[in-house]
């Protein structure tokens, strides 16, 4: 034993000696390493691919010398030749362990390879999918021991792979007697590992080795829009991503108009539930499409949405969500196959995986946002809000989490916006406006130029300047109140006030002229009094969320922010704060985690222990339901207030003053801004 | 603890002390009494009714006075009102024990009470069905602690019934909301108690407590015909039987023809598949017609069927099962959904169990009729013979079974003999012909009356006498070889050898004259030496079988024969030795089990352990594949003499005395059979 080489792994570190002759794929088995292979060390899958390290190694007490692994053997030779080994690499599985050596396990031959995310911040994604590829060589059926094709590839997997008891899906039974027989009893098996649900289950059968990539789909079912991500299961590489508009919109813009629909006409919601798989499959064909993929080869996929979408997908009537005590028909997490869905361009045993909602306003987006940003690990105490139709607002730290949700419809979006319009080309998505003149200057989405630039006219030609997205709205209004043409009631001053002629009488309030184009036959962009009154409703809901949340943690201010959700990616942190939409923090405290839920479906996808981990985490989130809490009233009241009656803003103040105008005598005279004040805060 | 009172359960004799004032049904529970309930005690189910017994009991050393046990409670007198309870009878969840008392558990009260089969040598079956009822109250939503209504349903279980982590099934989960508030949160759950491929899972749910019955279908799939026995899950009971011709004869009438049409036809497979089904959805309506039942409280169903009809109903092409190696796709036991087989007039969540397959030959029936027939268990060695299209042959004792399969054809069913036909009125069912005259006699279908009995022609004028069943077929061939008509080569005799004016020359060979109407425009009813062949060829094939296992047991006789299948039921022992079908054997030691597959598959059906019982005996049958036994052809070649060549028939010797007769230079003259007999034997 002495005598037997020693071998040395890196990164990991793990050394121990081996027999000679061992080769480097059973030496890193044995020694608990993560070394790749799907092909159970044949030669053919190249995944165990590592790379020796020759010469003086002080720091681990050996010398490497050129024999230490043995000379290349006809297997590794013919791979070599076929398909080629980069420079000095070898295939761990042909390899042998002759002398003491160094072996280095590089990133893309572990398993367990980890999948790095942009933001710095962000915990890194380790591979552990929860389908898996393995390849095994059958026994032939003999008639002097007669068994069933099945049984002698489930005792293959289990002696090859150690993976005992695996049963199959019918339609794959189905086709697997002609698969064995055109493999020559070699097949590569797609296996899911098993879940609450449902022990592990072969899901697709290949002859021989089988050389394509598997894939999983990530998708983040918004109101409004839906988002896929197609992602390699073995590599975790996201290869497409793809969105659409949701189908359902067509029944109603916001949740509780589809929850209407579904109460008012009969078979509504299942009317609902069809549109949106329809959708569902049209936009799996597309991603598929772009990313280069059959459709028959997307395996597994993570879902993520909130709880009315959530149950409409799901086929459930959500009639329950839309009034107290909005009684989830099932919190948890669901395991699915894609037949059970309708998911018809997938094939029918693709496992679905629903995560689980956190409560009736707060679902699997909030819980995927969760995995994401992992609130429950954050020493400091960070207030998440994900921004959209709904806006989902998680407030924790190591100690505890808290969670809401609060309705604040699809203002922030620019819907029930005059000039509002999605982002798009030709929307106006950056503002600023000269306190002195009371002149506005822009960017549009697709043209890097402020409007004021030369050639800005000449850039935007083909887009043309079309209207005004969510974040162009919250900019201009929050510029508006800054440059003292809006006051902190959110009423826009006559052009004699302000001292603008871009402000003028619109019906019985006044309007601020953005951009007229209206001679050249183009649009004319205004903001409206009534657009003020639609965003301060929405950000009054989002803030009093958050102010809950804060009440019921016991404190005044957070330590950072972190706007999730496509649209909180594009929101400025000056602007929402000088709107009041966020509570009080120094700005670089204020970050954006872009589709935070989107990226929590895509770490479920990739690591099946990341899913036991968000069943258990949503467990302990305690859930605010804003409905019954007094408190809201009275924070939504304040929070109407630009940016609010009653809260100090000491951050903001730093960078910003805002002037002390009121436009009140005015709004008594015009009246109905006051009127509709007035009613709404009784 | 020494005051407390005595409580002794009858039958079981389970005996122990409570606490006063404990319902039985409490002290039942803590005692291990199988005493059932649904409704969790709540005096709303009725199931768990005792009997107290009062008075001495020397023989348990107790008095039992007036007041051992309370008074009625108005719980239990509100049911007496409204359902009545049976003389004695007491309510065991609302009946406190107060004094010493003795209690008797009437079989009706017990959860896995016993289902007697009619055979004295049968075993009984004892309930135990994979599908229960659990009735529960469940806690109403609270938005101060939100949970999905599912969640807390599945708590109620835990529980109110000590059976926690219960799933869904999706389209359950879809119309639970309104059940629960249908049922003011109290509902009766059918749920699925698990198996191999699945956790418990709730199946379908009913607003307050169920009183209807729930029911399972026990499914016996035959080549030719199948038959559907619905029985009450709880009681065991059967409540309605009905059969149908297996629609798949119009692709072949036997399995390897419907093989052979899969393989010739793209698709083929495919279609025979949808007719099964198609077929099996409008028997189980008719069932559940006749028995009463609305289709949707079928909750769980047992298949049984050979193997080519295993993998068409599971929708695998058997082409792999019409050539050697004859590879099961799978030989395991399926545990399935409706669903996936398209039992579309069954709940979608159903569930259907098929069980397992002993080897390509030998199938889920022939598996079926060893859970019913146990040779496994028996302690003499007995021969196990379901005879059908295709005949699985077991022999065993308690030390070892073997099994295999013979291709019989459907001669036996009346099928490719000239005036055969299936057993319906007005068929031949009993034959005896005069040793002395040639003269038969006979009995048809439908009539009780001989046909020289007078009368005979009145009883039969409303069916006719239309053709010759299959054990009509087996009894008149006997009688012929008995009464010298036909010699040991299977050669009819010409009027001449035989003396009888009923044997004609046919063609080239001679038939015998049994019925003929032709004056009256009715049928002329023959037998011809065709029809003496393929009989020939059947009962070869199936002795040949028999006598195989036998070699490979070591033995020449058996202690037993048992004939399973329908038709085997109306078999006569004495005859299907003459013919030589069977082995000899003592005529009182051939007994017929009945549709033992289909018996088979209830027992299946009304307990879950049976399932696993059946599971792994199979793995420890010895499979004989006949088709590579070069024994085999040997003994087939025996067996095609009447009864055998070189088999001597002791016991047979004892009751019948054959006549040594031959045809055999008529034979030579007319030459097609002799010509046929030679090829045969190439």
């Amino acid at each position: 034993m002495g005598k037997d080489p020693l071998v040395i792994f890196t990164p990991s570190g793990r050394r121990g000696h081996v027999a000679p002759g061992t080769p480097v794929l059973t030496a890193a088995r044995q020694l608990g390493v993560d070394l790749d292979s799907v092909c159970g060390g044949r030669g053919i899958c190249s995944r165990c691919q590592i790379t020796p390290a020759y010469g003086e190694f002080p720091k681990h007490g050996i010398t490497v010398h050129d024999d230490a692994l043995s000379e290349w053997n006809a297997v590794e030779q013919r791979y070599e030749d076929k398909r080629g080994l980069k420079p000095g690499r070898r295939l761990g599985c042909q390899a042998q362990v002759m002398g003491d050596v160094v072996i280095d396990v590089p990133p893309e031959s572990q398993v367990h390879r980890q999948v790095v995310r942009k933001r710095a911040e962000a915990r890194d994604i380790v591979m552990n999918p929860a389908v898996r590829l393995y390849y095994v060589e059958v026994a032939e059926p003999d008639m002097a021991h007669p068994s069933g094709d099945f049984e002698r590839l489930r005792s293959a997997l289990a002696e090859q792979w150690d993976l005992p008891g695996v049963h199959i899906d019918l339609p794959v039974l189905s086709d697997m007697q002609p698969i064995l027989r055109k493999g020559e009893w070699k097949v590569t098996c797609a296996v899911h590992l098993g879940d609450a649900a449902a022990p592990p289950r072969i899901m697709r059968i290949w002859p021989g080795f089988h050389e394509d990539r598997i894939f999983g789909l990530a998708v983040d079912i918004g109101s409004t829009t839906i988002a896929a991500h197609l992602c390699d299961l073995q590599s975790g590489e996201v290869v497409a991503s793809s969105g659409m508009m949701n189908p359902q919109i067509r029944f109603g813009e916001d949740l509780m108009s589809r929850v209407s629909y579904g109460m008012l006409n009969k078979g509504g919601a299942g009317e609902m539930t069809a549109a949106l798989r329809e959708g569902l499959n049209a936009l799996f064909t597309e991603v598929a499409r772009e990313g280069g993929a059959e459709t028959d080869h997307i395996l597994d996929a993570v879902f993520v949405c909130n709880p009315v979408i959530h149950h409409l997908f799901l086929g459930i009537d959500p009639v329950e969500l839309g009034q107290a005590p909005f009684a989830l028909a099932s919190a948890g997490a669901m395991n699915l196959m894609a037949r059970d869905l309708d998911l018809t361009v997938l094939p029918p045993a693709a496992r679905v995986y629903v995560l689980p909602c956190i409560a009736g306003h707060v679902g699997a987006d909030a819980a995927a946002v969760t995995l994401s940003e992992a609130p429950d690990k954050s020493e400091d105490l960070v207030l998440l809000v994900d921004v959209g139709t709904n806006a989902e607002i998680q407030l924790g730290n190591r100690t505890r989490v808290l969670a809401c949700s609060s309705p604040t419809g699809p203002a922030f979006e620019g819907a029930q916006i005059s000039s509002g319009q999605r982002a798009a080309p030709g929307a106006i998505e950056r503002v600023e406006i000269d306190p002195a003149t009371k002149e506005p200057r822009f960017k549009v989405i697709g043209c890097d130029l402020w409007s004021d630039d030369p050639g800005f006219a000449a850039a935007t030609r083909a887009s043309g300047i079309t209207g005004i997205c969510g974040s162009g709205i919250i900019e201009i209004i929050a510029e508006m109140r800054a440059a003292g043409i809006v006051d902190a009631s959110g009423l826009i001053g006559s052009a004699e006030q302000t001292g603008s002629s871009r402000c003028f009488l619109d019906g019985r309030t006044h309007s601020y002229l953005v951009w007229d184009d209206s001679a050249q036959g183009g649009p004319r962009i205004t903001v409206t009094n009534r657009d003020i009154r639609a965003i301060q409703m929405a950000k009054a809901a989002l803030f009093s969320g958050a102010r809950l949340l804060m009440d019921r943690f016991g404190v005044d201010r957070v330590d950072r922010i972190v706007l999730a959700g496509a649209f909180g990616a594009h929101i400025s942190p000056k602007h929402a704060m000088i709107l009041g939409m966020i509570p009080d923090a120094p700005l670089d405290k204020v970050t954006s985690a872009g589709n935070a839920a989107g990226t929590g479906a895509r770490i479920a996808l990739l690591n099946r222990d990341a899913r036991a981990e968000i069943e258990r985490t949503v467990h302990e989130i305690h859930k605010v339901e804003t409905a019954v809490e007094p408190r809201f009233q009275e924070h939504f009241v304040n929070a109407s207030a630009i940016p609010n009656a009653v809260e100090a803003f000491p951050e903001l103040a730093k960078i910003v003053t805002l002037p002390d105008v009121s436009f009140n005598q005015q709004d008594e005279e015009a009246g109905e801004g006051a009127h509709r004040r007035r009613r709404r805060r009784r």
